[in-house]
C-alpha cells in the first residue's frame, strides 16, 4: 500500500472511512518510512529495530539489488537477532502474529521460535506460478502446523479476484482480543495481512465496490478490518490500554498499475526504489485517552520505531549489545516533540540516499534496467526526471543529488550544486552519512542462497493433511535479483 | 492553487489547518472542475455559468490556443452576459468583488458595470515587466477609480516575496462583511485575491513559515484568511444564513515549480492542460447547519455551478434565454445526491477532453509546442505519458484516447480501443459530445486583438494621483498566444 492510497492522504476516491477516521482520533504521521522498498526486509526492521543491512534481510550477489524471502530462499532471521515479541515476553505479553511473516520458512526461521506464541498465516506472499510442481503453493500454518495451502484450501479466484482472505485474517484477529482481554493478559498483535499485495484479492462483499478497481475493493475491505478491530476495542473497553499504529512495508507496486497498482501519491515512482514511492508509508498512531485527537506529525519516523516504540509502551529497554536504528517515537506521539534523526534509504547493500530534516540527498540513483524497462518493467510510469530515474545505477557519492522535500516533494528539482543552500545542508549530511558508515557492522547476508529444495514441499503437519509434496535434489545457487 | 494544495487533499505537509477544518465542518468535493485551465476564461465562466467559447472568453487566432486577459487586451466581457451579481441584485443582494476581476479592463468591462456594487481590486493580474514604461504597473481600484498602481502603492517586493496585499484584501472582506450585517442586507462577496499566482508573494508574518517555501507560506496566509473569515461570520451570527464555497481558478501552475510552485497531488501536468492536474480543482462547501459535517462528495462540479447554485440559493432562476452550463449543486450538497452531468475540457476554441462518470475521453492531447519545451517551458514537469502528454497538438478525434480515471487518476494507462469497456464507454460519451458540439453556439470571441494603446495607462482616477502615463498610439494586432 502506498502513502497516497489513503483518503486522509488525498486518494482521490476517498473510499477509506474508517482509516481516515482513526487518523482523526489520533495522529497522522505524514514523514513515517519504511527501512526498505520492498517487503522482507522491511518486516525484519519492524521486528528487530534495526536496518536490513544489519539484520541480515539484505543481499551481496550484486550490487545495490532488492531482495526478499521466496520460496527457494536458504536464509532467514538469524537466532541471534531480538525481535519484538521475544522481547515483550519478558514482559508478560502474549504475542500472536496473524498474516504473512516473510523472515524465512525453514523450521528454525518458524515465527514461534522468534518470540511469537501464535501464528495464523503463511511464511511466503500468496504469488506463485500455483501449479504444486516446479513450485509449491503457499502454506497457511496454524501454529506449528501447516492447515492448507492457498489456492487449494484457502481460494483465491485469479480470475475475479474474489478470496476471503481478509475476512478469515480479521476474524483472528478479533477472537485473539477477545481472548486476551478475557484473560486479562497484555498482548502484542503483528495483524500482517497479505493484501493489498499482487495477485490482488478481495472478499465478495467488496468486489466491484471501490472507483478504483479491484486494488480498491481491497483497500476498502482492510479499511473495513480496521475499524472493526477498532471498534473491538472500544466495545471490550480496552482501547485506552491498547496502541494501535497502521502503516505498510513499502510503497504501492506501480508496475501492477493501473487494475492492481495502487497510488504514492505525489511522490515519485513506488516498490523497489528509494525515492519516496517506494519508502514513504502511510502511517496512523491511534490510543484513545492518550494521543491528541487529529494530530499531525511531521517526526521524521520509520517502522523500526515501531520496535523501540512498543518495548518503551511495555516498560522495556531495548536491548544494549547491539546498535538499534529504531527510536521511541513517543514524545512525537503524546508529546508533539520533534526529534532530529536520520532515515537512511537502502538498496540491498548499498545506503542510496538520506533524509535530514527536510533535504534528502541521493548517492545513488536507480529505477531499474535499461534491460527490464525494455521488457515493460517500469517502477516509475509515466514519471521520467532526467538524471534521477536513472535506468542505470548512477554514482553520486562525491556529488550527492540534494532535493528539498518541502519545495519539492516529488524529486524533480536538484538543488544548485553551487548554492549556498546545497552547501550548507551537505556539510551537516556528510558528517552523519560519515558517522553511519564508519560505524556500520553489517550482518551475514541472509537472502545470497537460493534452493529449489528448501520450498515449502513439506511443511509440518502436511502428512496429516496429505498435502506433503516431494522435493527435488538440494542444488543451492546464487540467487538472482534483477533490480 | 492546485488540488493537491491543501492538507484535506492530501498535501505532504499539511499546513491548512482552517481550510482543513472548513472541510471537516463542510464538505469536499473531489471531482470539481475549472471551465479552463487559465485564469480569466474561469473566472467568466464562474461569473456566467457558461463555458468561455460561448461567453467569448476564447480566441480564435490559432487552434486550440489558451488566452487571457493581459493589459493589451482590447476585449472584455460582454455587455450581453449576465453575471451573478446582475442577477443577484434583483433578489436584494449587495454584490462585491475583492482581488482580481480579469474579464477586462476598459471602461465598458468595469465590475460595476455587470452588476457589482463594490470593488477593491485589480483588474489584471500583478505581473508585468513593472517598469511603468513598455508596461504600466497594474492600477488597485476602489469602486470606480484607481487608488494607486502595484508596487508602486501596493508594494511587492520581489526579491523577498514580501507583500501585504492578502491581509489588505481580508480586511476590507471582513469590514464589508461587518457593514452588510449591520444593514441586514444580503450580500454576495466573491473574495478573488491574487495570491497565490506568480510572482508569489505572503505578508511579513508569513515569510518562511511554511515548509514549502514562498509558495507554502502564501497558501499559509490564504489558509489563515479564511479561517478569519469563517470565524467573522461565525462571531457576527450569520454563520448558518451565509453559504461559503471555496476553490481555484486553474491548476497550480508548474513552470514556476519548485519555488513558486503548486501542487497537483497525483494529477498529470499542470495550469495551461487539459489533463486532470490543469482543471481539477480543490473545493470545500461551508454552510453550518446546512451542509452535514465531514461531507464528501464525487459529484463532477465546476465553477460554472457556483453561478446556477448561487441564484438557487437566492431563490432565483437561471436566465432561459441562453445556454446556462452551470447547474445547481445543492442537491448534492446538501442531499447527497449524484446528478449525471459531463465535464468539458477547453482549449480556446477547442474540446479537448470531455468527462463522463468516471471516463474522461481526450479528443485532442498538447502539452505545449517542441519549440517552447525546448526552451523550458514545461506545463508537466517530470512526467511524461507517451502519445498523452504530447509536445504536438495531437487529434484523437475519431478514436478518443480513453482513462478510467478511478483506477488511473493520473492518466497514465489509456484504455485498449478494441476492450468492450472502451466501446460501451465511447458510445455514451460519443452522443453526449455530438449532442454538445451539434447545439454549440460560439460566442463572439473577446481575446483575439491586442493593442498596447488599451494598457492600463490613464486609469479613471489617476489624475488625482498624478500617475496618469501616456498611452502609446493605437495598433491593434492579433494577439499571439503560444499555447
Amino acid at each position: 500500500m502506498g502513502w497516497g492510497d489513503l483518503g486522509a492522504f488525498g486518494e482521490p476516491s476517498k473510499e477509506t472511512p474508517n482509516l481516515d477516521q482513526m487518523a482523526s482520533e489520533g495522529m497522522l504521521l505524514l514523514d513515517f518510512y519504511t527501512a526498505n522498498p520492498l517487503c522482507s526486509p522491511s518486516r525484519a526492521a519492524l521486528l528487530t529495530g534495526r536496518l536490513p543491512v544489519r539484520n541480515g534481510f539484505y543481499t551481496t550477489n550484486a550490487h545495490a539489488r532488492n531482495a526478499y524471502t521466496p520460496q527457494d530462499i536458504v536464509g532467514g532471521i538469524p537466532d541471534s537477532e531480538l525481535l519484538l515479541p521475544e522481547l515483550l515476553k519478558k514482559a508478560g505479553y502474549i504475542n500472536k502474529i496473524i498474516g504473512k511473516w516473510h523472515l524465512g520458512h525453514r523450521p528454525q526461521f518458524h515465527p514461534l521460535k522468534h518470540g511469537f506464541d501464535e501464528w495464523f498465516g503463511s511464511p511466503n506472499c500468496h504469488f506463485g506460478p500455483f501449479d504444486n510442481r516446479a513450485f509449491p503453493n503457499i502454506p497457511v500454518y496454524r501454529d506449528w502446523e501447516m492447515i492448507g495451502r492457498y489456492y487449494e484450501d484457502f481460494k483465491i479466484d485469479r480470475k475475479t479476484g474474489e478470496a476471503n482472505l481478509t475476512q478469515i485474517y480479521l476474524q483472528e484477529a478479533l477472537d485473539f482480543i477477545s481472548k486476551q482481554q478475557a484473560s486479562q493478559q497484555p498482548f502484542f498483535l503483528y495483524w500482517a495481512i497479505d493484501a493489498t499485495h499482487a495477485p490482488v484479492y478481495a472478499s465478495k462483499q467488496f468486489l466491484g465496490t471501490s472507483q478504483r478497481g479491484l486494488y480498491g475493493d481491497a483497500v476498502r475491505e482492510i479499511d473495513d478490518s480496521i475499524g472493526k478491530i477498532l471498534k473491538h476495542l472500544q466495545k471490550l473497553g480496552i482501547s485506552e490500554n491498547t496502541f494501535v499504529f497502521f502503516t505498510s512495508d513499502n510503497g504501492a507496486a506501480l508496475i501492477s498499475a493501473p487494475k492492481q497498482g495502487g497510488s504514492n501519491g505525489p511522490f515519485l515512482c513506488g516498490k523497489q526504489t528509494t525515492f519516496e514511492g517506494g519508502m514513504r508509508e502511510p502511517a496512523i498512531a491511534w490510543w484513545p485517552g492518550h494521543i491528541p485527537a487529529g494530530g499531525v506529525s511531521h517526526q521524521l519516523g520509520n517502522v523500526m520505531d515501531l520496535f523501540t516504540t512498543s518495548l518503551s509502551l511495555a516498560g522495556l529497554q531495548p536491548p544494549s549489545d547491539r546498535q538499534i536504528d529504531g527510536i521511541d517515537l513517543l514524545p512525537a506521539i503524546l508529546q508533539g516533540k520533534l526529534i532530529d534523526r536520520p532515515i537512511f534509504y537502502y538498496r540491498g547493500n548499498e545506503m542510496m540516499a538520506v533524509r535530514v530534516g527536510l533535504y534528502k540527498a541521493h548517492y545513488w540513483t536507480w529505477s531499474n534496467s535499461w534491460e527490464e524497462y525494455s521488457k515493460g518493467i517500469d517502477f516509475c510510469p509515466g514519471q521520467n526526471v532526467s538524471g534521477v530515474t536513472t535506468h542505470t545505477l548512477e554514482e553520486h557519492t562525491t556529488l550527492p543529488l540534494l532535493f528539498h522535500l518541502g519545495m519539492d516533494p516529488g524529486e524533480k528539482y536538484p538543488l544548485s550544486f553551487v548554492s549556498a543552500e546545497y552547501q550548507r545542508a551537505m556539510e551537516r549530511i556528510s558528517d552523519i552519512v560519515q558517522q553511519h558508515k564508519a560505524t556500520m557492522v553489517p550482518g551475514e547476508p541472509q537472502l545470497n542462497v537460493c534452493d529449489k529444495a528448501v520450498m515449502n514441499w513439506s511443511p509440518p503437519g502436511c502428512e496429516k493433511l496429505g498435502k506433503c509434496l516431494k522435493p527435488p535434489k538440494s542444488d543451492p545457487k546464487k540467487c538472482f535479483w534483477p533490480h
